[in-house]
C-alpha cells in the first residue's frame, strides 16, 4: 500500500523539481522525468499543460487509411477510460486541436526496420503528431496516452516536444499457445498491452508435446486429435493477424520442429521417429513422407500468416530418440551422418528450403545455426548471449531471448539490465552489431494458465520493451521501477488483468470474501526463481494452478521497497520516514500471523503456508528488536546476533514453494548492529 | 474489511449449528442456511460432501440438444474458474459421477410460465440433476455452482437434496440502451449474471430522446442519424438473442412510443408532433404516414426478436406538445378527442393492432391501460403497485417494476421487501393474483455509464431475483445480506465487474496508484437516494460520470454493518467484539482525514470532498467520545449532547452530491447516553 504512495510521491517530487529548475529537465541523454515507458529518444519539456475535456477534438490529416481511423477510435476509447469523459463519440466531431499528420503508407506487410519514428508537439492550445507513416502515428498516440494525468485543474498532458524513434527493429513477445491453449480474449488484451509499450513482434507458438492448437485444413487430424478440442480456427487467426496489424505488430508464427512435436503424432503417427508414436516427441527426419507433409503444412501456414518470417523452432532435440532407432541408424549409416545433431542439420536444411520456397525467411532457435545455414536465417538466442554474438560474427541476424524469460520469476531489474548489445558484443564491428535485431520476452506456458498469465507478462515486459526501444544508456533501475508502477496502472485501461489476479486467487484459495491477512503474506513472498519451482512442486499439464505460488506476482514490490529502506538504515542514510515505514511494515508482519493462522486452516490450499506465516512473524520480531537496537545504538550479544542471522538465513529458504523476501533485508539490519 | 470476515463467520457459524442440530436444518419454509440465492423451494441437507477435483466428470442423459452441450461447457468453464482446476477440457471425458437427466425439450420460443423446476441430489459419491426440460437444467446447474466452496480437504459441494421451482413466471432485468449505448460485452456479462440468479427476462430498451441504438434496415436513417454512430447491428442483436436463449432468458424488446422519441426525428422529422422536429419528443399520432412507418418498423423488429411479447413503452407523455399544436388540435376536434390523454389512447390502440398483426402480445407501461385496452396486453407498473392491482382486478396481466428501480440508489433491503403480491393485493382473488406475472429490475441509464453499470445492477439485483423466485415468506433481511455478499463474489466468476469498479474509479479520480485514504471515505458514503442526486448535480448525456458519487456502490456495506453494531451498543446488547469493531472503525475514520486532505487537493475531481472527509473525522471523534461515555456509564452535559446531535444531523445532509452514512449511527449512540 505504502509503496505505491511512495512511488507517486517521488514522481511528484521529480515533477516539482522539474518545474523549479528548467535546466534539469533535459537530461544528458535527452530523456525526462515524465512517466513514459519506454522513454523517448528526445524530450524537451515546456511550461503549462494542454487540457483534456469534453471539447477535445482530433483530426487525421495527410495520408489516410482505415487503420488510422480505427487507431483514432481506439485512442479515444482509451482516453475516455483514462478520464471518464465520454470522448469516444464526440471527439471526432469537435473542432480539432489535436492534429495527426501522416506522410505516407507503411509497407503492405510490416517489415522489421520500418520507420516507427514520430514527432509529438504539445502546446497549451494544440497538439501536433507527425509521422512518416501509420506506425509512427500508433507509437505517438501511445506516448500521448501515457502523458495524461489528473491535476488540481483538470485532466491534461504537459507541454512537451518529443522526437522519438526505436533503437532495435525487432521487439517481441512470445506467447506459447503450445503447452497450454491461450484463449483469444487473453491474446487480444496482451496485444493491446504490447501496443501500449511499443513492442512490434507477436511471436505466436502453436504446438508443443502437450497440444496442437491451430486449425489445419490440409491436415485436420493435427487439431482434431492433438488439441483436446481447443484450437484457433483459421478465421480466428486471421482476425488476430488483422488485430495485430492495426496495432503495428507483426505476427511471427512458430511451429517447433523436429522435436517437441508429440502432439502432431496423435493424428499423424507416421511422422514420429519412435517405434511407438505415443512415446515419441521427435519427427522422423529420414522419411520422404515427412517432407511431403511438411511441405503441405508449411505452405498452408505460410499463406495464413502474411509476415515475411516463419519460425520453425529447432530447440532442445533429444537426439537419442533417433540414435536409438535401428531404422534411423541405418539411414544415418547409409548417408554418412555421424550423429543425431548432424541429422537435425539435414532436417533443418530441408525445412529451410521448404520455407524459402514460400518466399519466407526462416527463424529458428540457437540450434539451427550450423555451418551451412543460409545467411538470411534469423537466429533466436535462448541459451545465452554468446550464440547471438557468434551468429553476428558469422554474418547472421539474431534476436535475443536469453535473459528475457519472463516465466522464470526474475525481477524486472534483471531483465532490464540485459542488453542485446551487452558486454559480450564489444568485440563486434558496427556492421556485425547491426545484425542484432533486438529481443523477445518469452512467455512459456509450462506452468502458467490463461488465468494468471497477465501477471507474469505485466508489468515486467514494459521494462524489456524499454530496453529494446530506448537509448542504451538508460540504466537507472530506481527510475525504471517508478515509471513501471505508473505504466502498470495504465495498462489496466487496456483491459489487462495483472493487477486483479492476485486478489481474485487469494479469495478463491482462502474461501474468504476479503482475505486481508493472506494478502499481507502474499505481498512479501515470491515464487522461486529460474527452474527451482519445478524442483519443489510436480507440474503436469492438468495441474491446477491455484496455489499461492501461482497467485503472487514474480516480484514483490513491498519486499523490494523494504529492502531499499533497510539498506539505507543499515548504512546510516535513512530518513525519519524510512524508520517509520520500516517499523510500520514490521509491526504489520509481526501481528499478521495471529490473524492469518485460523484462516489458513480452513482451506486445503493454504494449510502449508502456516510455517511461512510464522516465519514472517519471527523475522519481523527480530527486525523490530534490531531497529530498536540500532536506534538506541545498543550493543547486542554476539551469540544472539548469530542465532538471529542463522534463523534469517534458514527462513529465506523455499517453503511451500515460496520464498519469503523479508529475511534478507532484516539480515542487513542485524549485520549493522554492533556486538558487545 | 471486517464486514466480509464477519459475514463469512456468521455463515460458518450457521453451518456449524446445522451440523450440530439436524432438526434446525430444514427450516419452517423448507429453506436452509446454504449460501444459495435465490433460495430454493425445498432443501434437505445431509452429511458429508461431494469432492470436486481433476476426476470430476459430467454426462448429459435423456433429451439432447446443442444448447445443453453448450450449457455444460459454460458450467465447466465457471467451475474451473471457481476452483482453478482445468475441468473445462477433461470433465467431458472423465467417468461421470454427475448425471444430468433431461426429460424433454422446452418451447421453441421460450414462454413465460414454462416449467423451470429441477431436482438436484448430491451424495458423497454422485450428483443427479433431473429436470423436465433444459430450462430446469440451466437453473439446477447454477445452484450447484453456488454450492461450491473450499474446505480443509478440497473443493466440494455439500450433500443435499434440493427440489426447486420458481414462484413467478416473469423475472426480469431491464437494461436501457436508449439513454446511453451499452456495449455488447457489457450486455453479455450482465446476461451471465442474470442466469446465475435465475432471472428469465431480459427487457432490452433501444431508444429514448437521447439516441436510437439499433439498426433498422427498412428505416436506416433511424440509426444513421439518431445514434451518434453507436448502435447494435441486427447481427449483434441476433447474437444476443441466441446468447440469452442459451441461458434460459427471453429477450423482450422495447421501443418506447409515442413519447421519449426525439432521436427518431433526426432521421424522420415527419414523425414529429412539434412544428420544429428538433424540439419535439412526441410522435404525431394524427398522421396516417406515422402508422405506415410504424407498421413497417414494428414488422421488421417483430421478426428480429422471436419472443411472443413486444414492448411499446407508452410512459410519461407530455401531452401539451399535442394540445399546443393547432394542426393536432384540429384533428382532435374533428375526431371528438377531448384531450392529449385520449389522443394517446387512440395511438396505443392503433399500435396494439400493428403488434397483434405480427402475432405478438403488446407490453406497455402503466399508461397503456385504458378502458378499451385488449385483455392480452401486459401492464408493466412503474408508478406504483396500485396500477398492478387495478390491472389484475380488471383482468390484465401485470409485471411490477415500481420498487425495483435499481438506478435510484435504494438499499437491497428496500427492494427485497417489495413483493409483487404485497399488501395492496390482499383483496385480489386467487385468479386475479395469478395475473401478476412477476417483476423487473430496471436499469435506467440516464446517469449511469457502461463503466459503472455493473455496480448499480449487482449485487442488488440478486435480492430482487430472490424475491421473484423464492417463497414469499422468505423475508429475513440479515440472512439475505449474508448470502448476497457471497453471491456478489461468485458473480465475479461470470466476468461481472461490480467489485472492481470503485477501486478503479478512485485511482483515476485521485491520480494515485493506491488511494487508500480515499477508499476509507468512499466506503462510508452513498449517492443520494431517489431523484435527489439529479437535484444536486447537473447531468446531460455527455456529463463525465467520473466523480465519487458515480464510483461508490448505491449502498455502503460498512455503514450498514456499523449501524447494526451501533444499534446493539445503544440497546445494551453488544458483544465485546462489537465494541472493539466500533472503536476500530471510528479510530480509522477519525485519523483518515489528515492522510486524505493532501491527496484531495491534488485532483480537481476530489477537491469538493474536503468537507465530507472533515465531517467524517468529527463524527468519528464524537463517536469515540460517546463510546467512552457509554462504556464508563458517564453522565454527559445536556448542552454538549445537544450540540453533538445537531452536528450529526447537519453532517448527514448531502454534500458534494454524497451522503455520509455514519452520522445517523453515531446519533443512536449519543442518544443512548444519559445527561447530567
Amino acid at each position: 500500500m505504502k509503496k505505491a504512495r511512495l512511488a507517486v510521491f517521488i514522481v511528484f517530487s521529480l515533477l516539482a523539481l522539474s518545474l523549479l529548475s528548467p535546466a534539469r529537465i533535459v537530461r544528458a541523454q535527452g530523456t525526462s522525468s515524465l512517466p513514459i515507458m519506454p522513454l523517448p529518444a528526445h524530450v524537451v519539456e515546456g511550461e503549462g499543460e494542454f487540457p483534456i475535456d469534453g471539447n477535445f477534438g482530433i483530426a487525421l490529416k495527410g495520408y489516410k487509411e482505415p487503420r488510422l481511423e480505427r487507431a483514432r477510435q481506439r485512442f479515444l476509447d482509451t482516453l475516455s477510460r483514462e478520464t471518464g469523459i465520454p470522448l469516444w463519440r464526440q471527439a471526432i466531431h469537435n473542432p480539432p486541436h489535436f492534429i495527426v499528420q501522416t506522410a505516407g503508407p507503411s509497407a503492405a506487410v510490416q517489415q522489421p526496420g520500418e520507420d516507427e519514428s514520430y514527432h509529438l508537439e504539445i502546446s497549451t492550445t494544440d497538439v501536433q503528431l507527425t509521422a512518416p507513416n501509420p506506425l509512427g502515428v500508433l507509437r505517438g498516440l501511445q506516448t500521448f496516452l501515457q502523458l495524461v494525468r489528473i491535476t488540481p485543474n483538470n485532466f491534461s498532458v504537459p507541454v512537451v516536444t518529443i522526437d522519438d524513434k526505436s533503437r532495435f527493429p525487432w521487439r517481441g513477445l512470445l506467447i506459447d499457445s503450445g503447452h497450454r491453449f491461450v484463449p483469444i480474449p487473453v491474446i487480444k488484451r496482451n496485444l493491446d498491452g504490447m501496443e501500449a509499450v511499443k513492442l512490434n513482434v507477436f511471436h505466436w507458438r502453436f504446438a508443443d508435446d502437450q497440444g496442437f492448437h491451430i486449425e489445419s485444413k490440409k491436415f485436420p487430424l493435427l487439431q482434431e486429435k492433438g488439441s483436446g478440442g481447443f484450437y484457433y480456427s483459421q478465421d480466428e487467426v486471421r482476425q488476430i493477424v488483422e488485430y495485430a496489424r492495426d496495432r503495428g505488430l507483426r505476427v511471427v508464427p512458430e511451429f517447433d520442429m523436429p522435436c517437441h512435436t508429440a502432439s502432431w503424432f496423435v493424428g499423424y503417427p507416421e511422422l514420429a521417429s519412435g517405434q511407438d508414436p505415443s512415446h515419441s516427441s521427435a519427427i522422423d527426419p529420414t522419411r520422404e513422407s515427412t517432407y511431403t507433409l511438411l511441405t503441405g503444412f508449411i505452405g498452408e501456414m505460410a499463406a495464413l500468416f502474411p509476415d515475411s518470417y516463419f519460425h520453425t523452432g529447432g530447440d532442445e532435440c533429444d537426439v537419442k530418440e533417433w540414435e536409438g532407432n535401428p531404422r534411423i541408424q541405418e539411414f544415418m549409416r547409409a548417408h554418412a551422418i555421424k550423429d543425431g545433431v548432424a541429422l537435425q542439420v539435414l532436417f533443418t536444411g530441408k525445412v529451410q528450403k521448404i520455407v524459402a520456397g514460400r518466399k519466407k525467411i526462416m527463424v529458428g532457435w540457437d540450434e539451427v545455426l550450423q555451418p551451412d545455414t543460409p545467411k538470411d536465417v534469423v537466429i533466436q538466442s535462448w541459451r545465452g548471449p554468446e550464440s547471438l554474438v557468434e551468429a553476428a560474427r558469422r554474418g547472421y541476424r539474431g534476436v535475443l531471448s536469453s535473459g528475457y524469460y519472463i516465466d522464470l520469476n526474475q525481477s524486472a531489474a534483471e531483465h532490464y539490465l540485459v542488453d542485446p548489445l551487452g558486454a559480450g558484443t564489444a568485440t563486434l564491428t558496427a556492421d556485425q552489431k547491426a545484425l542484432v535485431l533486438g529481443g523477445e520476452a518469452t512467455m512459456w506456458t509450462d506452468i502458467v494458465s490463461h488465468e494468471n498469465i497477465d501477471n507474469r507478462v505485466w508489468p515486467r515486459t514494459a521494462a524489456i520493451a524499454e530496453r529494446l526501444w530506448s537509448s542504451q544508456e538508460i540504466q537507472d533501475v530506481d527510475a525504471m521501477y517508478q515509471r513501471l508502477a505508473i505504466i502498470s496502472q495504465k495498462l489496466g485501461y487496456y483491459g489487462l488483468r495483472h493487477r486483479l489476479i492476485t486478489q481474485e486467487m487469494l479469495e478463491r484459495m482462502s474461501g474468504e470474501l476479503d482475505p486481508a491477512p493472506l494478502r499481507v503474506l502474499a505481498d512479501v513472498v515470491q515464487p522461486p526463481r529460474l527452474y527451482q519451482r519445478q524442483e519443489l512442486r510436480t507440474f503436469t499439464d492438468v495441474t491446477p494452478l491455484n496455489r499461492l505460488d501461482d497467485a503472487v506476482p514474480p516480484e514483490s514490490d513491498t519486499a523490494r521497497e523494504f529492502n531499499e529502506i533497510a539498506k539505507r538504515i543499515a548504512s546510516g542514510k535513512a530518513t525519519p520516514m524510512d524508520w517509520q515505514q520500516a517499523r510500520q511494515w514490521l509491526t504489520l508482519w509481526r501481528d499478521n500471523d495471529a490473524k492469518l493462522q485460523p484462516l489458513l486452516r480452513r482451506s486445503f490450499l493454504t494449510q502449508d503456508l502456516a510455517p511461512v506465516s510464522k516465519n514472517l512473524a519471527q523475522v519481523a520480531q527480530i527486525g523490530l528488536q534490531t531497529l530498536d537496537d540500532l536506534h538506541e545504538n545498543r550493543l547486542v550479544k554476539a551469540e544472539l546476533r548469530q542465532q538471529n542471522i542463522e534463523f534469517l538465513k534458514s527462513s529465506a529458504k523455499p517453503q511451500a514453494v515460496l520464498l519469503l523476501m523479508v529475511p534478507h533485508s532484516v539480515e542487513l539490519l542485524v549485520e549493522a548492529t554492533r556486538t558487545q
